[in-house]
């Protein structure tokens, strides 16, 4: 499959739109249309009643230590800043990035030096020097600075103020006592006007515009609450779930009955401020997670990151994600964060990577005690085998903790531990995606007539399709619009069907396939005879004879599985 | 019902906490425990259901125009600035606001004037100054600036610099050509060290420092995107999901089938930066609402607002919100927006509110082509009957559209036009606050002794109620566990429902029913003989027995109101 084609039908059908694109479009932001959101509603809804509703916590699922128990939260998307001093995020959630004063571009410092490299503006330049970088010829740097410069590289000190650049240049080469510049040297000299002044400046790989030193740039969005815009009512939008629900261990543990081991569930949007957000909704800067944080026993924790780590890997297997394009990749041992003593990643190899590599879906830590103790103590740093708290120059906590005891007292075993925690922390976007990427698929189909044509479908898992089911007359007489739109209210009731009599019956079939609708009823002259209606499965193209009412339970038994509730 | 009753349940029992509380808290935000986020996602999904995936297109609702269709959408919470700026919340989304400079709080520019008569030291610099403020005693007024006036006013000219203030006084009541001054006066002239430099300057009615001039207050939350930190990249949190709807109307009506009349609903949170976050989550910072914009044809819009109107009411009526706390009021004319030609709200009377006054749960509004030619043209403004685009001091148009088309071709009627809009707005924080405030109940009720003991309960409607059943072995011994077990797993495939053995079965009953646990069955020492266990209703407190292998359908029939499918 073409990346291409997935995105147009994604735009076509109504699953995604580039968030605000009557104004342009906002790079990195995208919006869910009516097909969309139903898929990516069925995903969060498995996600939910897998993980948590549908948990019964009496019995113990393949592969656990012990039954357990998991509630849900919905915590706010703007929390109190110390949070994120605490976590690490404030500090550490960062790229080094400098930005071209000129044309205001961003790039990451150790892209630079690559990409002048393949710059247009310095490619043409060498061109114009034929080579000669050592004793560069003033004139015909002048030249090409008042000619293709001005295009290429308007942001340029040669283009902007040729004289006095080249005066400096000149300077430079008269009182140096080397045998001349390197090509890199001499950008820097023409990126900068006046060196004395200002050092050397790098040049913008896009425009020659000089960066600006290289600066930590955190990818926590920030704004302020209340009424003043100062240090003091800075926040950032999350940018992962996960700390909400640490910060609220004590209050699930106060306000419910769950006993360790237990997980806490919750789904919602998260925000990072991506510098290249790219490849359609696989890295964006609002983005929907869905996370676990699973607390349990240290002598328990290795056994139950097991758990985790292929009881969620099973859950993309049972929806779909199956063959090699997944996979499970443990970390190696210097991967790993320095808190954790195990991480695996759910990967899916997406069509727009090249070919034999992987995107995350999901990251599944072993965290240990970091996250509580950070909330407890202040943000944790590693000294030799521990963690402690990071001290500033007067030795005090650099950033304190809440003081509240977050451990937790067992009080069949009579024990107090911090518990260590268990993080499967997937993306809703990013199953969603995967999602849409398996299930596109073109083969050739017979259409009305008989006649193979090219057909293109998406092979949701059944659960997932946005339309479980659409109900068709074949033709819009002898009462079968009637019968259809019976049948049609009957199914409604209990699942996201479709009622459509407009156009040739195979064309409407192509119309449901490609939105992945699993099953079409359809009521033809048949029907009217012997009160039986076609069903037609999207995948193997099978039809059937079902009796007119028994449409609801064979529904029931394609979709849920099995035979409906009693 | 007292208001802090249902707080404090609230967290006792896990519906909700304070955000970020471990530091602290953050006032204004508020998170969802385990039972909170079932009941919300309740509420959610009822919505959702009863809007959107469950309507059915082919029938006309009572009170409907005609039949009509409903899609979905999802879009994200930051939209492009320029969204803003055609809406109108760019410009007119804010409140005049003053801050002080010295303590940085801040105040509504139109309440100063009050809070200062209110104000303790304003007070107690009267007092001091026995009521003389047309001539002043300096030293009476130095004496109270480095005694009270230190504790009370610490931002206060008169305590920060009293010998400057006190001679620019002095200065000023030498050249007064009038009698001297009123107490507004000398307050003014004690919070200005240098009146001839700053002018005179408003006291803060909290410490005494000097105000700002009163300047507009945005209550949008900004942030930037990308890295730049500048105008160009400033960007707004939604202060509704509405704006989301309209900008992708046009995407919806090209990438489905949908004609007008229709609606697209969204659910999602948005982001107000309230000077008074209060009263619970009746007014929070960061909520989540519930919106549909209804397009149809401006000759029908009048009715269609009255369907939706009424509909909408209907809803609250229908999941428990009746009596006299719900009312539906329509606006008077005075009150419309400059675009709308109706709108109505739906109110409840929550306990913290004064006796007789209500709060608004959502708002329906005709809005006429508003919307949809904002995005079109740019900001309208009203100019006589009209609305036209603003204008700058050029006469260029103020904020740009996007200059797209917006209007609909219906090509059965061969008609072009700009559909109106109806818009009924939930906010889904203020419904489960309210369902929340309607559930909470006292009586007396008879403990497992007969001994009649206080009760509280949530009568939650079975559709809202966290968890819908309720499975207890009346004791822990002959068997009982293992059959309430059995039960529990049969029914918990279909329905959030809990096992609980621990302690008397009359505290277990008395656990459920403060959650709002609608049915309680107990497995006792008649289901060993007979195969059937007791049902408990929560309100009534009625029992009664059901056969073991009925339980499910039994519940099914309680909790959606008839058998199960099939």
């Amino acid at each position: 499959m073409e990346m291409d084609q997935l995105v147009a039908l994604c735009k076509r059908r109504g699953f995604l739109y580039q968030s605000s694109e009557i104004y342009g479009g906002l790079n990195g932001f995208w919006d869910y249309g009516p097909m969309g959101i139903e898929l990516k509603r069925n995903i969060r809804e498995a996600w939910w009643r897998d993980m948590v509703q549908g948990h019964n916590e009496l019995s113990v699922p393949a592969g656990a230590v012990s039954p357990y128990e998991m509630v849900g939260i919905d915590t706010t998307i703007i929390l109190h800043p110390q949070v994120w001093k605490c976590s690490g995020h404030y500090d550490l959630f960062h790229d080094m990035m400098q930005t071209c004063r000129q044309c205001k571009r961003l790039f990451r410092a150790d892209h630079v030096g690559e990409m002048l490299k393949e710059s247009a503006w310095a490619k043409a330049l060498a061109e114009a020097t034929g080579g000669d970088v050592s004793t560069p010829n003033s004139e015909g740097l002048l030249k090409w600075a008042k000619s293709k410069g001005k295009k290429l590289a308007p942001g340029l000190a040669l283009v902007r103020a040729p004289e006095v650049t080249l005066a400096s240049l000149a300077k430079h080469l008269e009182q140096a006592s080397t045998s001349g510049l390197s090509f890199k040297g001499l950008l820097q000299h023409l990126a900068t006007e006046q060196p004395a002044e200002t050092g050397l400046q790098t040049p913008c790989p896009e425009c020659g515009g000089d960066l600006t030193e290289p600066r930590e740039f955190n990818l926590m969005f920030e704004t302020h609450y209340g009424a003043v815009r100062d240090e003091s009512n800075k926040a950032f939008l999350r940018p992962e779930t996960a700390q909400g629900i640490f910060i609220n261990f004590k209050n699930v543990v106060d306000s419910t009955r769950v006993r360790v081991p237990f997980g806490i569930a919750q789904m919602g949007k998260s925000f990072r401020n991506e510098i290249t957000p790219r490849n359609f909704t696989f890295r964006s800067r609002e983005f929907e997670q869905m996370e676990i944080e699973f607390f349990c026993h240290p002598s328990t924790s290795a056994r139950w990151y097991r758990y985790w780590r292929d009881r969620r890997y099973r859950w993309y297997v049972e929806l779909g994600l199956a063959g090699d394009r997944l996979r499970l990749r443990e970390h190696e041992q210097e991967e790993l964060s320095h808190y954790s003593c195990g991480t695996a990643d759910i990967e899916y190899a997406f069509p727009f990577l090249p070919p034999g590599e992987f995107g995350e879906l999901e990251g599944i830590a072993h965290r240990g005690d970091f996250d509580l103790r950070s909330h407890m103590e202040g943000k944790l740093v590693r000294k030799g085998d521990e963690l402690v708290v990071e001290s500033d120059e007067e030795g005090k906590p650099r950033y304190r903790g809440s003081g509240k005891d977050l451990s937790y007292f067992d009080d069949l075993a009579k024990e107090r531990y911090i518990p260590h925690v268990i993080e499967p922390s997937a993306g809703a976007d990013r199953a969603t995606l995967a999602f849409l990427c398996e299930a596109y698929r073109e083969d050739a189909a017979p259409d009305e007539n008989g006649a193979m044509k090219p057909r293109t479908y998406l092979k949701f898992h059944p659960r997932l399709a946005p339309i479980k089911a659409a109900v068709f007359p074949l033709v819009r007489k002898d009462g079968m619009p009637e019968v259809a739109q019976e049948i049609y209210t009957e199914l409604k009731r209990h699942f996201n069907v479709m009622y459509d009599e407009k156009s040739a019956v195979g064309r409407r079939y192509r119309r449901q396939d490609e939105v992945g609708t699993p099953y079409c009823v359809t009521v033809d002259s048949q029907t009217l005879v012997d009160g039986t209606v076609t069903f037609r499965d999207r995948d193997s193209l099978k039809q059937w004879r079902v009796r007119r009412e028994d449409c609801l339970k064979e529904l029931f038994g394609l979709i849920v599985g099995g035979a409906a509730p009693c």
